[in-house]
């Protein structure tokens, strides 16, 4: 018999094959070639982006040249676009806004051929810190009141753009997943005076059936209520809602397990096509206490249909018991998790 | 500029690229070659499906045979059982519940090469009365608060046999994206006295620039938020909560305006895969004079990415009003809506 299981924070449930579960082998993975041409990202194409808005370039060289390792640009097809006033009206029954936001990619190396799992400990912290430092940098805009970090890896995850990079989209709304999960750590809290995700962690230390990997200060994990199947989470240790606080230390931390995250999912999965999200709390919030940033890591396994669409739950094939042990005894080649 | 909209219901936001807007020759379709082979819902191939619950033999003949017009059976591979208790209970922080439902599949016709567009008026209300006559059925059964009929058009969607086909299932638990609506509708009521789905009707009629098509007792259109490019809704002109409450007029509207509609998405995006779901109150409900049920038509044209997870919004490249427009002119080959 499948189970029912129910996510604490949201309330969203869920239905998982306990029955019949599937292995990673059940699943299609998309071929990947890696093509060239004449792509945007890579080195001496600078001239085909908007100008560096951030870059790292360790030993020297022009604005928009070459001898960069990252480079943050605005994107060329913004789903929001920067200038312009926000304006929220009503319209008879709906409520519209200008699509005001920012829209930049991250570049995360000048190399076609490489992809984020395959950066050095070093170059993955230097993205990192770009994370870091973007978001920190839009909040000065006052427009804005959620900043989100992305990245979809794979055509079928939604990449239209094979080279290595990320998004970070600023929104003048915080969006109804996050204000959900804040509604939902919110009550918690207020019913238990703890972290959700603190105690959430605590019990998966514990029980230790669903974790991928963990070092001194991280986490990750395949949460009890995984909505996909090898789903994974990862967590700071040490609580705090905001990605933007992270400390040199948590960064280095930060990038080994999510090195070690990355070659794990491609090792045990064939290189899937994947989404990776970090959930933060809004930019004016007042819920330190009560939320705790995290990472979404969705290999893109199974496809969306109208059951999914209709309930806003979703059939798990894999227990996520079964995807953190797959994932947890992988032995993925170059695995080094120190500096 | 694009624009950002609010579901007067769920709160829930979308971005609309209204600045250059994707018309319907901006989407790839993936190509249909109906196929042939032992597929367990032909005419003859009973005996590959387990025994009918449901049938429609207008010349007799015996049950699991050949004469039949539309046929229900169990899903075999069902995502949940109808066997067992129903049992919640906690583990530690999370919940979860036995996997207790029903998962009925509605062959929609004996004919492999047809699908639902293809259909005669008789033959289309030939299955509209039974996802009727099944729900009813279902709600003897105590352990169901909920019942979600849907079909999955196209390997895109999701469907896994190409031969025309629904489905229904019956689940022990209120889906939150259901919850969500019916709050969204129970505040619009508390607030105007009014049923928010016939409010957004009254104003779509007004407007008339998203209307794709109407009859005496039905409305198809595009909403207003739309999330996904050429999104229809359908909706009874008349309040009524409960889709299982549909009188015999109402289903010869309905089966003519989804035709109608069916036809047109066709003509318009070169037979696209799609999602229909028709949205009801629950069970159990007290909502009848709140909630509108309708049916949401999703045409597969984008794909979900890191964006729409991380935010629970969704970026649409087609404005509903440009997306009627096309369905609105479309001249489909054989749109005959007369019985």
């Amino acid at each position: 018999m499948s189970e029912l299981r129910r996510d604490p924070i949201t309330g969203r449930w869920n239905i998982v094959d306990t029955d019949e579960p599937a292995g990673p082998d059940a699943f299609e993975v998309e071929s990947r070639t890696p093509g060239g041409g004449k792509c945007p990202f890579c080195l001496g194409h600078e001239g085909l982006t908007p100008p560096e808005i951030y870059v790292v370039r360790p030993n020297g060289g022009s604005p928009n040249g070459p001898g960069w390792q990252v480079r943050v640009v605005a994107n060329k097809f913004p789903a929001l676009r920067i200038e312009g006033e926000l304006n929220r009206r009503g319209l008879g029954l709906f409520d519209l806004c200008t699509g005001v936001g920012a829209h930049e990619v991250i570049v995360e190396t000048p190399d076609h051929q490489r992809q984020m799992a395959d950066l050095s400990l070093v170059e993955l912290e230097q993205v990192l810190r770009a994370f870091k430092t973007r978001s920190l940098d839009l909040r000065g805009d006052k427009r804005f009141k959620y900043t989100l970090l992305f990245k979809n890896f794979g055509l079928s995850a939604g990449a239209s753009l094979e080279h290595a990079h990320s998004q970070l989209i600023a929104l003048p709304i915080v969006p109804k997943r996050v204000q959900e999960q804040l509604n939902g750590a919110w009550k918690y809290f207020e019913f238990r005076e703890r972290c959700a995700y603190c105690d959430m962690m605590a019990q998966e230390l514990q029980e230790r059936e669903r974790i991928v990997c963990e070092n001194e200060r991280f986490l990750a994990y395949c949460p009890y209520v995984s909505n996909f199947p090898f789903e994974i989470q990862i967590l700071p240790k040490e609580h705090g809602a905001d990605f933007a606080q992270i400390t040199p230390e948590e960064i280095r931390d930060f990038t080994r397990i999510l090195k070690a995250t990355l070659l794990r999912l491609r090792h045990v999965l064939s290189d899937p096509s994947y989404n990776f999200i970090i959930h933060t709390t809004p930019i004016e919030a007042r819920h330190h206490d009560e939320y705790h940033w995290h990472v979404e890591l969705i290999p893109k396994l199974t496809r969306i249909a109208g059951f999914e669409w209709g309930t806003g739950f979703y059939i798990n094939p894999t227990p996520p018991e079964l995807a953190a042990t797959f994932l947890r005894d992988a032995k993925p080649p170059c695995d080094s998790t120190s500096f």
